[in-house]
């Protein structure tokens, strides 16, 4: 039932917006542009006069709001919204977002994208205070601490929250007469401000969904801040200014959408110049460059603009591939029988290619794609990766926390090489893949999460120190 | 609800396979890589000992066999399916294919592609004779014709009623011992043989499905062939020797997936040479070639190429589309929310922008890309058609039978630029576009059905004659 | 997934409204009220200024029309609809009517509540001239017939097919510009005719649908009656004159809602009679009389009130058992858990319980009946049925073809009585029933048809000859 | 989409096993019989060795579980489930019970029925003490409650918790190794003990539900306690000995099944009792008494019984109702078209009838079932009430907290008799109910709550005193 063939999972994406006589209807087609960041399940919250509306489910956008009822039930003139990731486990109702809570003296809703490192002692913490949970989401505990705090203004409250809970995280909340933004003091995951052309704040995962919904951008919102939008316009205020950028490279990688820009860089352009600092680190004689679709294909062009070798349309994605349950069977799936992707093999039939991919997880997929390509009839297959090898785990918001699924983090180069089954093989260098990117922010960081590539994590891990710990003294083959 | 930014819809594909212990769901995967050719409705029948059983329904093959449960119920190691095209109007199950048939004394199944010129003729005949049909469709007159038939094998039963019926089809029967393909004089569709590991043969509209399970290509049926496969294996007879092949121009240049050969030209490299014959025949200055995706992806890269101007990801296509009911009101619209394709800022911005497309229709969709692109802040935007004008309506299987709809029948190049905004426009000449496919069949059409373009159709058109005449004098202006 | 404790099934309930602005809606609420007759599927053909629409679906009517688009799509000021029995079987929406035909030069629609006893002699040999039929039903042979007929007129079309098929059937069908209802020369099925307060008249299978929606009534069809309701209001034609008056007895014993009139006789009263004439047929000393819910409670009141034995609430039916998945295991079932009907444990403890039930088909249901009550402490249970023993299969709608699914048709009473386990049993006798009932009709039948009981079948059986004769010699023990 | 006539209705249902192999499915099969008492939503909670698993949704029973897999799910040897009543309002998912909740050191899960007094004063101070709460209903207050005791053991902090919640509850708990049932000191609601055949314990709202599942009635819940089933059988606590049994009347009267026993007394025998001393108190000539289906046909009987006019079946309940969305418009009304219930021409035609029914709430369905009699031919309607006028809210668990929708609140009986059009009217009297269930509990309430008619309730209202004195003041019209 996945969506795509990587691995990957990206946990959420958010977006609101203020003033809007429509806003839940904008607020659908802003989610809509951000669906790639999460399947599991959606939902809105509207504001109508003060007055909160919510509807959450299971499902894609296009399921939960299956007719215009739903809709139209979230009246009002401001609204947020939530798509939430696809995990492999049965999913339940109570984790989809936004969280709605209704106090005898106010309204709050919640929606957050991210991964809290000291979620786990929150909660307990709260738990033996009375609290009660009543989902497994991280994004709860938030509630639980502006609620406890003795602060005496909500925005106060709020920001002595932010305060106690660490790692990636950026919230959209909607109150009875705002709606507030933060982002961790890293700015792990991207967060982003447009305006509408009736005057309506937006607030979004990325900037594609600011382009969607017709909405110019006006900035970023940055590590360390809460951003208010209410009908006087927007505020800007910090609650900590122990900041350090450190945007999560996948989001430039593989995650975000081609067409947003993540702190004034295009993702598409990024992907292209991997793409052609990996034809200058790694070149190679070919007769055609392709891509893996979709999110490969930025980069294989840029290594085929380098290169000087043309560039094909070698696989071909199915586009309808979307939540099919019939599966082939093991023995058809011996017999050669695909759903996903498909070589052309009028195009690959005694040629050698170069395939660019974006990344390697546990080079299941990578093996499966070389292994269409020589069926097709490729004479040679050369992998290219626009990204530097996979060896640590994610706390922040991806869905891998363990080195286990790494390959990269268990093989060699040359190991990998073997077990895809390529003719050759090579990583883009983590200069190469920062130099892409080319964010200008200060050291030691400069703007970069590449944990993921070293190790090199911006905060503690809390909870998982230990896990992590255990983890770098696991040994698996992959043979 | 439409998938596509186009309003070309192709009616149909097919697909059958004999001698598979799972040929029902084979037939799924076969159907699945189909799909662009028909989402209104499928359905498939097996033949389990000679008994045949069927499910079809409106929807995506994936909502038709929603479980497993319905798949497992079609036993049998033989089995045909269908997709039917997406149409405006309101479908009923009833036109769903393939048709099941049970007499007292023989089951057979039908699935069909295609349009007959003569139906409206054959049908009243038949109902002049007492002839009951159950359905709108075509489909259904081969059945009564063959009922009719006083030959005494089903086979000579069949090819009596073929020499009766006038236009396109390519037809795909399933009986109580064997498959049976036929496909018209003109051979308008594309219609391919191939076989699997295990030695089923495999029958399908295109050769994406056969690579899809897992089949090695054999040959393509032919104009006025008769295919029977069963546990003999595959015999080809001839039910008429007046042929001339035609096969449909816009299967290369819109409908047939990049990864199918049709008459031994793979789609993927023909739109790459239909878009370097265009970039030959009507070059421009520009910063970067873009095409609209996905249909018009090969072109543009081939116009990339031969112009040596950068090929850029300039436009990016929500793939989460499918089937949602709510829209952008009128209001939205004009405040410039947008779901299915959006123009990347990050790219366009600034710059001199070719656009390369595959077709015209109505201009609505070109002239909503222009405008994306410039409110994106693309300086000139040019458009690269990578067809040839489309001037005359179709009455072989595409959905628009009236000059009416048609822009280029009602306006010059000029007037066309106009109405779509662009800073100039070009077509792909006639013998450009022949010329990419670069099919070598004898005279009069060379292998290629351009009546889409000039008029000139290879077959009487019968029922449509008049309707065609009082097209011709039609006058319509799109502005 | 029945609806019903027993195993008898109607063959479906017909409607029709001819002059209401609001036909398809006022024919949704007749067929409400006709639900009981049929479970399986539900449709409706509207006739709008001539043109008609059709919606029917497998399912409960208030799922084929769970929303009002479906029933706004069906304007018109006329209508015909139908709901179609529960099978065992897997069904197929091929076979739910009504059956709507379009044709070149008209459109007919036709419901049918009957079984035909020449059907497969008839089909086979239209088939042999060329028919093609779509569904298993019998219903279609008599479009055929009428298209095959030479007479100049529908109507005489119409007259010349009705003389063709034999056996039981009540006829609804609705052209361009009338409806028209027949009936066999039996009168088998009921059916009868209303008239609105606005003028509109109503058809429909039982008068309790007229009264649902607030027709009078006017007149039953009679046996070999054509009536056309038009703009010019009723027409009453014959297409026979040999009639013989035989309504199926079990309409008033089982099928029919007690709220109806049959022949003028309300079914509640003719039950309530049988009831009594029982208690003076098989009197017996008790401390309560209880009636099987819902179909037997007018008989047990019946009884109670001859007998002077307090009338009590012995048993609860769960009225929410409609279609429930959920089944409780083998073993669950063995630990007593049950679903459909509970015996009143406050009620009958401790009690000689009178249970009266209309029939017994298997005897199945009996036993567990009266283990039901005795576990809930009754210390006896006199089994009293309501109509003579079922000996003798139906051929003309009833859903039992054949002797050996008759426990009657195999045992002697006492064996019936040993075998549900009760302290006593007795039936209704024949003419107790005839009696209860009080038709005037002239001999032999005296308007009832009794064959389900003494073998006396008003027609011959034609294709069901054989397998009649060969059920006589079967022998089936029930123990 | 209403299920029955009557505008009261109940609070919802409960169930629990301990003990039994497929837990899930017996509750499934308890809740069943338990549906009459909430159509809203219904949910399970099982209990694998110590690990808790649940599934709610809205709809009804058979529709939450509408697949084994659901059921399947819910693995483990004990459950407990709940079915909640049918609000005006939109439902949301987030009130159906039971709760699950899962602690860091423990997981519990709870159902609830009946209505606190004080919760909107509990949930205040907890939510100003930082609790928060993710539903409307009073169910979690008990929650937060237990987790902010200081108690050691589970069972103490749970009577502590019951010692603070006031009104109307019978909770039924789950939680690692039990199932924890409690009874308000008043006991409005039944909650009864039974065993299964292999030695389970279930706990149910009413006996039926006992019956159901093939339990054995043990023992009633009384007030004041807590009975707590495991693995060591059942065992009887007492959170509080200052107790005063006060069932609701109402239960005997309308909510109840008639087959279920309550405090002893069979429902069923005692709404005949009912039935009885009417036709005592309000004798009147006529010639037939008939009861308004379904839950007033005991009382009729009763009626029917004692003055010796015979009993029949005037009014028919269509029972294919459930859930249909289709409604007749209002000028479809006015023409008479019905769907729920219709009387019977036949029988009551001419006739004087004496129309029993258990309550008049508004009136409006007295009006309207009598206006059917009058259309249908009754010459004169009496119309008999089975139980005392209802004169004020009730604050327990029934859902009309006002006296403003109560009709005889507002008028005198003469008053009523006109505006339901009856040619008579007369109520049972108070002592005459009190005498026909025939409790013997002590003074004051002798074992009933009485208050919907006299105003007399056990305990303080607490939050609803406010509400209930102006209550007082309201004067309404009814005409």
């Amino acid at each position: 039932m996945s969506y795509e063939v990587k691995s990957l999972n990206e946990e959420c994406g958010v977006f609101g917006v203020w003033g809007h006589p429509d806003a839940a209807r904008v607020t659908y087609f802003g989610l809509h542009s951000l669906q790639h960041r999460g399947q599991e399940g959606a939902g809105i919250v509207s504001n109508e006069s003060g007055k909160l509306h919510g509807h959450r489910e299971l499902g894609l956008l296009s399921e939960v709001f299956s007719d215009e009822t739903k809709l139209q039930s979230l009246a009002g003139n401001a609204a947020i919204g939530h798509v939430r990731y696809a995990t492999a486990g049965n999913g339940s109702v109570d984790n989809i977002q936004p969280f709605l809570f209704k106090f005898h003296d106010s309204q709050v809703a919640l929606a957050h994208n991210g991964n809290l490192t000291n979620a786990k002692t929150l909660r307990r913490n709260l738990e033996k205070e009375g609290a009660i949970f009543h989902s497994n989401s991280d994004t709860e505990i938030l509630m639980h601490l502006i609620r406890k705090s003795q602060q005496s203004t909500f925005l106060d409250q709020l920001k002595e929250a932010l305060n106690q809970v660490k790692g990636g995280f950026a919230y959209v909340l909607i109150t009875e007469n705002a709606i507030i933004a933060a982002l961790d003091p890293n700015g792990f995951r991207p967060l982003s401000i447009g305006q509408m052309k009736n005057g309506a704040y937006v607030i979004a995962s990325e900037t594609c969904a600011l382009d969607t919904v017709g909405a110019i951008f006006i900035r970023d919102v940055q590590p360390g801040e809460v951003v208010t939008i209410n009908d006087n316009g927007l505020q800007v205020n910090r609650y900590t200014t122990q900041t350090q950028p450190a945007i999560c490279a996948m989001e430039y990688i593989y995650f975000a959408r081609p067409d947003s820009n993540i702190a004034g860089v295009n993702v598409h352009t990024a992907r292209k110049e991997m793409g052609k600092r990996l034809a200058e680190e790694a070149p190679i004689d070919a007769d055609m460059v392709i891509g893996v679709p979709n999110s490969s294909l930025s980069a294989a062009s840029g290594y085929a603009e380098y290169s000087g070798i043309p560039y094909e349309l070698g696989l071909v994605k199915n586009q309808y591939i979307a939540r099919t349950f019939i599966q082939p069977t093991q023995e058809l799936r011996e017999q050669g029988v695909r759903m996903k992707l498909s070589a052309v093999r009028g195009v690959v039939a005694g040629k050698r290619v170069i395939l660019v991919d974006d990344s390697i997880v546990r080079g299941t997929t990578s093996r499966r794609i070389v292994q269409l390509l020589k069926e097709a009839g490729a004479k040679e297959v050369h992998l290219r990766i626009a990204s530097p090898p996979l060896k640590y785990p994610c706390f922040y918001g991806i869905d891998i926390q363990t080195r286990k699924e790494l390959i990269a983090a268990n093989h060699t180069v040359e190991e990998i090489r073997t077990c895809v089954a390529a003719d050759s093989l090579a990583f883009l260098s983590e200069q190469g893949l920062i130099d892409s990117i080319g964010l200008t922010f200060d050291a030691p960081y400069t703007g970069l999460c590449m944990a993921y590539f070293n190790g090199d994590y911006p905060t503690p891990l809390y909870d998982y120190e230990e896990q992590y710990q255990a983890s770098l003294k696991e040994q698996t083959s992959f043979f």
